[in-house]
């Protein structure tokens, strides 16, 4: 997608080294960086430099590449899937890429091992820039029969970023909202803050900025009261994890919109690649892990003056915090998942026939 | 309540001066301010040096007293009327507390105005402390009577700041939980971070460490998790518009937290004192009239550090922002309204029951 006019993805390999957008000085800085070793993978993981449950699972895939690339060892695949495993632990797509190229890598001759993660890599890279792209094409259709019944501008209401920057490109939840625009669909987007990193007035609003698309940031508190208003006509979210009946695992805060939508009779969307569905959870609510942050995320925030970025204390010294970073919202409030392979229910029965049509 | 140890209102008189604590600086600076003329009454009102329903209510009267002393013509009675009423639209207390100053003075003589202003501010302050108090009273019933059945900690998630801090004293949601941890009953208060504000974060968790009640602040988003994770045992928000039927206007966001309470059949209280009760008004949803506030709420933060209170920038420059500052709670959602003359459903027979049993 666009920054300033020009493409990018948020990963990619420039002379076989892997490059990334960091994205925790997003909107403020755009830096690019690369990652040279396992460390520095499991470190754009844990910090965040890349984010969003996709993205981080195509790092995860080229993080155990870097690492065949200095030691194929099975010790070392070993290894590498632990450590990077245990950078978050509430995403699904980590685990589904290290389990995928963890079980091809072991089938492959040692000396074999290095060019083969790479290749392993690249391809769960672009399965997953295709899958979105595809849950774009699915999605739009959703936007567009709203806009042919409506006849005015659509008002989409999305929390955190599930844009381009959570993936390789396209995103899942913004995939509908960018092919909309690209069909001159008329929309305007309510993006939520997204409270505590702020990752939808800053990544997504940005994105959305970029790429031309009307938008509006809200703090998380207001959703409720623009649905009142009769002001959103849809709600479109990513997931982290999609437990087997249709409970999905997303950022803290989905819940309460679902619910708001429910109340107000609006529809409710989760678009995911089928890599958040977790078959081996049968239901969401009370299992799926549920990952703690650090209190600093609440205390503090960064702030861009001066051409300088400063991290300050905003509660007063000592405060008590607790942050939990994703809530799971039951399946019974959620209208329909669009995955790569269509829209359907959130029913086991549904989600099941969904992954076998691929 | 206590400040560092020191007991005080929020409002008072010292040698017929008006004083107030500038909340706009806390919890970082504790200021004590003046306030002289009518329109150091309106900027106290709309900067928000003094917020809170009913603080608002008590601080407009002791505006009209102050106007009175410089120029108690009928003329003046209503321009200073007019003037102090359009500082916040949402709250009702002001018009409350302002019709009944001017309906009293109207009927005094022009000469007595001076004195008989004050006197009447005095007793509208007096008049909210008690109600405060009394609520506080009916409050910690509830509180009480749920330790007795769960002998343990009691967890009570509260929205935005309806503590002493919002009123004269003691406040209104607050109250109860005053009340209870006196009477040595064990509770934990979540504090939701109240964004665009963060009146949660930085006056509620200021107010309860100041008392030693056990507290933890969490972003608005958490508060759904909270309660499906069963660490909820009943909320306390308070109220700035109350409809004859039982909708509550109140701080935006609190909506959001009642459906995750009726999700969860987590009891749902609104403490409030009568006088935010808008007999005129037959139901709230659509019809409360939600004031838009400065979208520097959202885009800029203080933060503290090195002694120096700064307002910092955390978007990108000119993002497209909107900032309601109220949202509606239907009455379904709410299990009870605790006023200063006892508890009652949220509805119009019952409301009104309520008031006349003053």
């Amino acid at each position: 997608m666009l920054v300033k006019g020009k493409r990018y993805k948020t990963l990619w390999l420039e002379k076989e080294t892997v490059k990334i957008i960091d994205q925790t000085k997003l909107p403020f800085r755009f830096k690019i960086i690369k990652l040279q070793s396992l460390n520095d993978f499991c470190e754009a993981i844990s910090n965040m430099q890349v984010r969003g449950a996709p993205l981080i699972g195509v790092t995860g895939a080229f993080g155990m590449a870097v690492s065949m690339s200095k030691d194929p060892s099975d010790s070392n695949i070993n290894k590498s899937y632990d450590r990077l495993l245990s950078t978050r632990p509430t995403a699904v797509n980590l685990r589904w890429s290290l389990d995928l190229i963890k079980e091809k890598l072991s089938r492959v001759d040692i000396l074999d091992r290095p060019e083969k993660a790479m290749e392993y890599a690249k391809i769960i890279s672009d399965s997953d820039e295709s899958a979105c792209e595809s849950i774009g094409d699915y999605g739009c259709e959703i936007i567009n029969n709203l806009f042919k019944k409506k006849k005015r501008v659509i008002n989409i209401l999305t929390h955190c970023n599930a844009g381009w920057l959570a993936a390789i490109d396209w995103g899942t939840a913004l995939a509908p909202i960018y092919k909309a625009a690209r069909k001159k669909i008329p929309i305007h987007v309510w993006v939520d803050e997204t409270r505590p990193r702020n990752q939808g007035a800053l990544l997504t609003a940005w994105e959305l900025k970029n790429e031309g698309v009307p938008y509006t940031i809200i703090v998380d508190n207001a959703g409720g009261h623009l649905m009142h208003e009769g002001k959103v006509d849809l709600c479109i979210v990513g997931s982290d994890r999609t437990a087997i009946n249709g409970d999905v695992g997303n950022k803290i805060g989905t819940y309460l919109k679902a619910l708001a939508a429910y109340d107000n009779k609006i529809p409710f969307y989760v678009a995911l690649p089928s890599s958040t569905i977790d078959l081996k959870l049968n239901s969401g609510v009370g299992k799926i892990p549920i990952e703690e942050r650090d209190p600093k995320e609440l205390s503090h925030m960064y702030s861009f003056s001066n051409n300088k970025l400063t991290d300050n204390l905003i509660y007063f010294k000592n405060a008590n915090i607790f942050n939990p970073a994703f809530d799971v919202t039951p399946a019974k409030y959620i209208t329909k998942l669009i995955t790569q392979h269509g829209i359907c229910n959130a029913s086991k029965e549904e989600i099941l026939k969904n992954i076998k049509s691929k």
